[in-house]
C-alpha cells in the first residue's frame, strides 16, 4: 500500500514504516519558542529536571509578540528568555529578525522530510517548505526542550488539489479562504492537509507559506506542500547542501478525504465575523465600513503582499476615515519592500508602517479596536476579541483586498478600484 | 522700562501694556489636544455647557501616545475624539501625523507672537517658533475650548545666553541638559526661559525645539527665543504670509536672572536617573551597559537627530546586546529620513523603526523596560518608572550619543567612536 507525503516524512524519521494512526516517538529537527509561550515552555522544562536542552542549535528562540516590550511583563518575560538562550548557547533573533513563522523559514530552519515543532499555533506553515511542522503546548514544548523528541499520532491526510490560474487580483489566500470554508473550523481536525494540483504546483513559495499557515484553521495538525524545485530553490537559497527528497506521496496512497478545487474562476474570498470558516465572495460584503486595516502577519506580511498591495494603491492615497497599519513579516520582507520604494509609497498614502512583528494580528500589542469598529486584516484569525473589544468585528481578506478597501474605505473588490 | 519678550507677547495679544506678574485673560490663538488629555478636556468642556467649540479651526486634534490603539480604553478613547471632532468639524490629524508637539509646528500652526496652548507638558516646545505657548491640564483645556480664552499670570523671564559654537558631535541636547543640570528641576518655576546669544542665533529650527521643548524639566512655563530669519523662513514654508514681527526683549528689560554660557568647550551631556537636572559629562558615565536605546520623541525625533545618528554608525551595525528602537516625530520627517537612506542603514544596523508616534518616552504603549534594565533615550524624562519598571533605569541623551552607545552597547562619548 502506498505512503502519503506525512506517512513517508515519519517512516524517514523513525527509520521504519510508519502508517497514519501509529503513535510515534519522533525526534524533532527543530523547535521554535518566542515571547509568549517560551518563558512557561522553560518553566515546564525545569519543572522535568531539566539541566541542559538537549541541543541547543536545533532550538530557534525569538520575540515577535510583543515587540518592542509592551508591558513590564512582556519585558521580564523576554529578559527572562535572553538568561535561558546566553546560559544554554541558544541562539535569540530577540526582537529583530521578525514574525516567528517567516525567520524560521527565511533562516533556513525548515527544510522537506523535516519534522518541526512550535510553540505557536500557525506552525504548521513550514509544510511549505515540504517539512511536517506542527504548533504544540507549552508543555509538551518542555519536554522537547528536554528531549529532543515528541509523541505524535501520525494524521491522516486529506488532498486538497488546486488546478488552474488564479485571475487578476486572486491569490493563495483567497483560495485557502475558500478552503477553510468548504472544510469548516474542524472539518480537518487531527488531520494532514496535502496541498498538490498545478496551482500549488505553480504556486511561489508566499502563496504557499500563506496556505500552509491557515491549515491550523481548518483545525489540521499539519498543512504540507509535496517539495518540488520551488521549494528547493528556496530551501537551498537559505541552507546550502539542505537535502531536497522527492516525498510525493504514492498514486496509491490512502487519503481521508480528496477535494477538488478549480482556482480560475475563483473571486477574492472574506471572511466574516466571527469565524475562519465563515467565508463569502467579496461582493457580498462590499460596502461594509471598515475602520481599520492590517497588512501584515506571518500568514500575509511578505513583500509580494506589499508589492501587490502597492500595484492596487498606485499614485492613490488611503482614505482618511481608515487607520491603515502595514507591518512586514521580517526584517528580510522590510528590506526588500523599503528597497522597492514601497514604504515610502505607502507613507506618503497616509499608512503606518511598524516595524516587523505580530502587530494587531493577535491584538495584545497594538492597532486594538473600540466596540462596533471594524477591523479588515490580512492575518489568519478573526475571533471574537481577536483585535481588541469583543463587541468589535474582523474580517479577513488578501493584501489586494485590504488595500482596495483602504483606498475607499469600505470592503471593495480589488478587481473594481 | 523695557519689556521682556514674554511681556511683549502679551502687551501685543491684549492691546495694553502687560508687566511680569500681571494677571490677565489672554485669547489663544491655539489649543492642541491629544489622544490622552483630549477625552477628560471635551468632559470638562462639556461640564462647563459647552456646545460649540469657540472656533474649530483653531483647535489641533491628533493621537500620537498610544497608536495604533495599545488597548481597547485607547481605541474607544480615539473614537470619542474622532466624534467630537466630526460634530465640531475640527480637523483632527488622527494618527496619520505624529507626535503633536513636531505637528503643531511643522503643519505652521505656531507663529511668532502667539498664544498657545496645549494639554500636554511639553508644549513649551513652540518657543521655537517665538510663540507663548505652554502645557495645560484638562479642566483648563475644556475652559479654553468653550471661551477660545484663559487666565495667566504673565511670568518672569529667565535670560540663558549661549555664545560660541559646539565642537563636534556636541550641539543643543547637550546645552539644554547641561542647563537643565544649572538651573535644577524647579529652578525655573512658572517663569519664562529666554534662549538669547549667538548660539541661539545660529542654531537651526530643530535644536530650538530641542532646547523650548525642555524647559518644562526646570519647571518654565515656558521656552522661548527671539524671533529672526531662521524663525521666519520655517514659519513662512508652513504659514505663508505669518507675520515675524521684532518681539527681541529691550535691552532695559527686567530679567529674574541672567545666566550665561559659553558652549564652545561643552562635552557631550548625560542626565542620569531619575531626574533630568542629575547631569553630568558623558565620561563620567561612560561604560555603563544599556538594555534599550531609544532615539525618538518630540525633543530629539526630527531628520537632523537622525542624520547625525547615521553619521556616529557609518557601516557598522547597532550591538546584538541592545535594542535599538527609532521613530521619527512625524510623517514628514519620517520621509526625510527614509527618502535620505537613513531607515535603511537603521534597519540594516538592527534598529526596529516605527512609525511615528511617543513610543517609549512615555513608556505606555511599547518599549517598555524590565527590573534593572538600562534605557538610554534622546526623550525629556528619566523619571522612576518613565519607561517601565520602576526599577529600571533611564539615562537621557543627544541623537549623537544615544547612536555611539547603540554600536558599543555601553554609555559611550560620541567623539570615541
Amino acid at each position: 500500500m502506498g505512503a502519503t507525503l506525512v506517512e513517508k516524512v515519519f517512516s524517514s524519521r523513525c527509520g521504519k514504516e510508519i502508517c497514519a494512526g501509529d503513535v510515534v516517538m519522533a525526534d524533532v529537527d527543530r523547535a521554535m519558542i518566542h515571547d509568549i509561550t517560551g518563558p512557561l515552555a522553560v518553566q515546564k522544562f525545569r519543572e522535568m529536571g531539566g539541566e541542559r536542552v538537549f541541543d541547543p542549535a536545533r532550538i530557534v528562540m525569538l520575540f515577535d509578540h510583543q515587540v518592542p516590550a509592551d508591558s513590564i511583563q512582556a519585558a521580564e518575560n523576554q529578559k527572562f528568555l535572553r538568561e535561558f538562550a546566553l546560559l544554554q548557547n541558544i541562539h535569540n533573533y530577540d526582537l529583530r529578525e521578525g514574525v516567528c513563522h517567516q525567520v524560521v523559514m527565511e533562516k533556513g530552519h525548515a527544510a522537506p522530510g523535516e519534522i518541526i515543532v512550535g510553540s505557536d499555533s500557525h506552525t504548521c506553515m513550514y509544510g511549505a517548505a515540504g517539512a511536517f511542522a506542527t504548533g504544540i503546548g507549552s508543555t509538551d514544548m518542555g519536554f522537547v526542550l528536554r528531549f529532543g523528541a515528541l509523541y505524535f499520532r501520525v494524521p491522516d491526510s486529506i488532498r486538497v488539489e488546486a488546478n488552474g490560474a488564479f485571475a487578476p487580483r486572486v491569490g493563495a489566500k483567497d483560495l485557502i479562504l475558500s478552503i477553510a470554508g468548504d472544510i469548516g473550523a474542524d472539518g480537518a481536525t487531527y488531520q494532514a492537509l496535502e496541498f498538490t494540483g498545478d496551482t500549488f504546483g505553480a504556486m511561489p513559495m508566499p502563496g504557499r507559506m500563506t496556505c500552509c499557515n491557515m491549515a491550523i484553521e481548518m483545525g489540521a495538525k499539519a498543512g504540507i506542500v509535496p517539495p518540488d524545485a520551488v521549494t528547493g530553490e528556496y530551501v537551498l537559497a537559505r541552507r546550502p547542501g539542505a537535502a531536497i527528497p522527492d516525498l510525493a506521496s504514492d498514486e496509491d496512497a490512502t487519503y481521508a478525504e480528496w477535494r477538488e478545487y478549480d482556482v480560475s474562476d475563483l473571486a477574492p474570498q472574506v471572511a466574516v465575523p466571527h469565524n475562519v470558516d465563515n467565508v463569502v465572495d467579496v461582493d457580498l460584503v462590499a460596502g461594509t465600513h471598515v475602520d481599520q486595516v492590517f497588512i501584515g502577519s506571518c500568514t500575509n506580511g511578505r513583500y509580494e503582499d506589499f508589492a501587490e498591495a502597492a500595484e492596487v494603491l498606485g499614485a492613490r492615497r488611503f482614505s482618511d476615515d481608515v487607520r491603515v497599519v502595514l507591518i512586514p513579516a521580517s526584517r528580510e520582507e522590510y528590506l526588500k519592500t523599503l528597497r522597492a520604494g514601497l514604504i515610502e509609497r505607502f507613507v506618503e498614502a497616509g499608512a503606518l508602517v511598524e516595524a516587523p512583528c505580530c502587530g494587531p494580528c493577535m491584538g495584545g500589542a497594538f492597532g486594538l479596536l473600540a466596540p462596533g469598529e471594524v477591523s479588515l486584516s490580512t492575518s489568519n484569525r478573526n475571533f471574537r476579541g481577536r483585535q481588541g473589544s469583543t463587541e468589535a468585528e474582523v474580517y479577513l481578506c488578501s493584501a489586494a483586498t485590504a488595500a482596495a478597501s483602504a483606498i475607499t474605505g469600505e470592503i471593495t473588490d480589488p478587481r473594481e478600484v
